[in-house]
């Protein structure tokens, strides 16, 4: 690749030119126009299609090599079956079976499960990821061992990016808990239900070729379908394609560390005294412990006050469940269902939809679900003193985490970081961060074990809060606390070796990611 | 237009031209194949739609000014309100007021309530309808008085025709009989409902511009969402988008006509003759008198037989609800509700579900639901002795019909046509159509009250009835026996100028519609 870089307006270095194609550098929030049309997809004819509906053919293999599995191709697969996903690392061992190269995987997110995918990597079969990579996979790519640059974006961004025609994907393989022979499928039962497809609507639309995986195959229809079978090519019959109890987030318990309950108290004081808090509002937090542990404080101020959240956005619960269930809040929008509860909920409940990335997160859509939500509570690596946050790399300097679909959040009215003040002695406010994903424009709220600083920028939240007994401090004097307990560490060194870029959410360039010198 | 005509592959004279666009004449059933890529329409921004996600404007005029209403646009609707529509005349009545000229109106279909538009074909406002016209509209276009080309496509054709880039809808208007002020919206409550809105999916997914009208704005988020708010550029509220009780379609009764009752009884004879009636079998008929008794016929059949039906495509009637109550039929796969007994099962009956015209009929898909059906029942206004059928002409050469599924449901496994030998003396089964607009080829049994005649390419069908006690006939039989009763009748007198087309299921032509000489 070009090594041309120049500098974004968030004064990011950023390259012009990414896997041999031209990028745009990020131009500020709300700044890029999109121009152009949407991705075309060629025309299919259903009299190509079997007449009684069945596209099952015997294996995996075969769907592929019937797909035209070929060099340079792009995959796509979704990270609904999460850690206990047994589809993903198959493609390609049949990829490199069949001796094809330097293919394109383009996850919604990976997870630990996915390591074995480093061998391909190394011997050409895979030439990048394009896509969240935690871990040993984000190791590899920070070590400058990956062929291609790494291309990491949100969730909403992952959609646009197929949407506008950015990345094209070739042939989708959508891991399915159950479907019909004609390629209609859901994730509501089956041994390896997990709710929602969410993740998948983009690839099925807009892929060339699209094959659903599954092992539980029933009698058409099968009904509802959050997979339209008139979008699929080849539906593939397997034993397993997932772990169950893999399959379920395992990070869906309320913290029991007393740092981070405080934290979860002052965000809740916070959100109350700021009028956030308030009947029919709408709010979306994470699955992590101290944001299930404000949903949890959420939940039961509602009650006490007699209101009712009109909405939350999932990944969803069963706490979010509870508040359903109870009354106290009028529907869950929902995208991931992170536990067991979530799933039943979905399958059971009238007022627990399945919404895709498209609807939530879009940006290039008429409008999104975002912008509408009243608080929004997020996590992040590092945030710094102009409120800029980092997901994806951790102060060592490697790519950790995917983004998620942490930047599109930052468009809710209020944007919430509810972290501790270090982690590991190692301070979480910095004076920059390593990688900027998020402008400290969006960022509202920091909140802290030892106090909570304000956006100076939301003049408003300042005016509200003045009298409040919350200990309100500036990000400086946060900073400056925490230094003073750690120490101010090392910084890690980077070559000047451009290995992946994060995206912002209009599909331009937010930050490079370098190579790590160990 | 040019006036240069060419004879397509079933021997009809058709031009290669229409409303200045190049077309292809019919080439045969599955031998055209599609090339290039489906529409793709404008990519938006969510910057540019309001944040709060409020985009209701005070009435439709400013919302058609708001999308640039002008000249020579295509502005789309759906018929869901059937005869009791109060939408779809109003945008012509603002387009006259405005000063513009030359739109062509795109409907899924057009009723009688739609007449009052004739002032504007006459005017100018309107160059053309390019969907179903009957009564008073139908006469308009046969008299040669409408100053564009009609195209008449059958259900399924007008969503290929959008998804392909045949038809670009400039504006699609679409009556919700309940929104949110995102543009979320469905049908199933409201003082309008009317079940399902599956015949607006190409409309909003691909029309550059999209409005939502409605009579019921609810808080966000309208659930589930049958309209997809991320498409939707506005939202109007009015008093009232529809009549009640003209929505509801008044054909839903079984036939009280001795005559209709034996033909209903010889097709259920014949489907349980030849094994098409069966546990697990799928069918559709129609909401006319004689197929709902055909229906309830199958109905009591399966029941005693102890059968299940696996799934009826709708439209939907009390009697197919009935049959998903008692359990003979495990789905109902609906793209409209004919009465209110279906409107109220398709909001509580989980096994009952929307289904859209992509997922049923979009001839270019990965497949469709049409050639798994076992049973399809269609009616038409004429069937010749090679089979063929009209639905679009009577023998008078008026256009009188839309034509509806009826293309798209001859590609069912058995093509049943129950008709009578006569209507008001004028025999149904001729020597030649008058307009060609299914291949005989497609069409199984015609079953009338004096015999049953099997097409001879069905040699299955024939072996398997050859020792039955049904009155099996030729087609040339049955129309020797109308003849005989009924004389040949005087074939109506068309001018050569062509005023309308009649599309195949696969965007080319299959035959012209001419001027009627009166």
């Amino acid at each position: 690749m070009s090594n041309k870089l120049v500098k974004n307006a968030v004064g990011r270095m950023v390259p012009v030119e990414i896997n041999g194609e031209p990028v745009i550098p990020f131009k500020g929030v709300n700044k890029h126009r999109p121009s152009g049309r949407k991705y075309a997809p060629p025309i299919s004819c259903s009299a190509d299609y079997p007449a009684d509906g069945n596209k099952v053919v015997p294996s995996l293999k075969e769907a592929l090599k019937n797909c035209g599995l070929k060099d340079g191709m792009t995959i796509s697969t979704h990270h609904h079956l999460r850690n206990g996903d047994l589809v993903n690392n198959t493609i390609f061992d049949i990829a490199h079976e069949e001796g094809v190269k330097d293919l394109v995987w383009y996850p919604s997110a990976s997870f630990p499960c996915n390591e074995p995918l480093i061998k391909y990597l190394e011997d050409g079969t895979i030439n990048r990821i394009e896509g969240s990579m935690n871990g040993p996979l984000g190791k590899f790519c920070s070590q400058g061992k990956m062929k291609g640059t790494a291309v990491l974006r949100s969730h909403g961004g992952r959609y646009q990016a197929v949407q506008d025609g950015e990345v094209k994907i070739d042939i989708a393989v959508i891991a399915a808990p159950t479907a019909d022979p004609f390629g209609n499928a859901n994730a509501l039962s089956g041994p390896s239900a997990c709710g929602v497809l969410g993740y998948a609507l983009a690839d099925y639309q807009y892929a060339d070729k699209v094959i659903i995986i599954t092992d539980n195959l029933i009698e058409f229809p099968c009904m509802p379908m959050q997979i339209e079978g008139n979008y699929v090519d080849y539906v593939v019959v397997v034993d397993k394609i997932g772990i169950p109890e893999k399959i379920i987030s395992g990070s869906t318990q309320i913290t029991k560390s007393p740092d981070r309950l405080i934290i979860a108290d002052l965000t809740t004081k916070f959100c109350v005294e700021a009028g956030l808090l308030q009947n029919r509002c709408c709010f979306q937090s994470g699955a992590g412990g101290t944001s299930l542990a404000i949903s949890n404080n959420f939940h039961q101020i509602l009650k006490e006050n007699n209101w009712k959240a009109r909405f939350a956005f999932g990944g969803s619960t069963k706490y979010m469940v509870e508040m359903l269930e109870d009354g106290t809040l009028d529907y869950i929008l929902d995208a991931q269902a992170f536990d067991l509860e979530a799933v039943k909920s979905i399958k059971e409940n009238k007022n627990h939809h399945e919404v895709s990335i498209f609807h939530s997160y879009d940006y290039n859509s008429k409008g999104n679900y975002t912008t509408m939500m009243d608080i929004m509570i997020l996590g992040a690596t590092e945030i710094d003193v102009n409120f800029n946050g980092n997901v994806v790399t951790h102060s060592d300097g490697y790519i950790q985490h995917g983004v998620g679909g942490w930047q599109n959040c930052l468009n809710a009215k209020c944007t919430i970081i509810p972290v501790p003040l270090f982690r590991n002695r190692m301070p979480i406010i910095k004076d920059e961060v390593t990688t900027l994903c998020g402008p400290g424009e969006l960022i509202d709220v920091v909140v802290t074990e030892r106090g909570i600083a304000i956006n100076p920028l939301r003049k408003d939240l300042i005016e509200k809060l003045k009298n409040s007994k919350l200990p309100i401090k500036t990000i400086e004097e946060l900073k400056a606390e925490a230094d003073a307990i750690c120490g101010i560490p090392e910084k890690p060194k980077f070559s000047d070796e451009v290995v992946g870029v994060v995206k912002w959410i209009d599909g331009t360039v937010i930050d490079s990611l370098y190579r790590v010198i160990e």
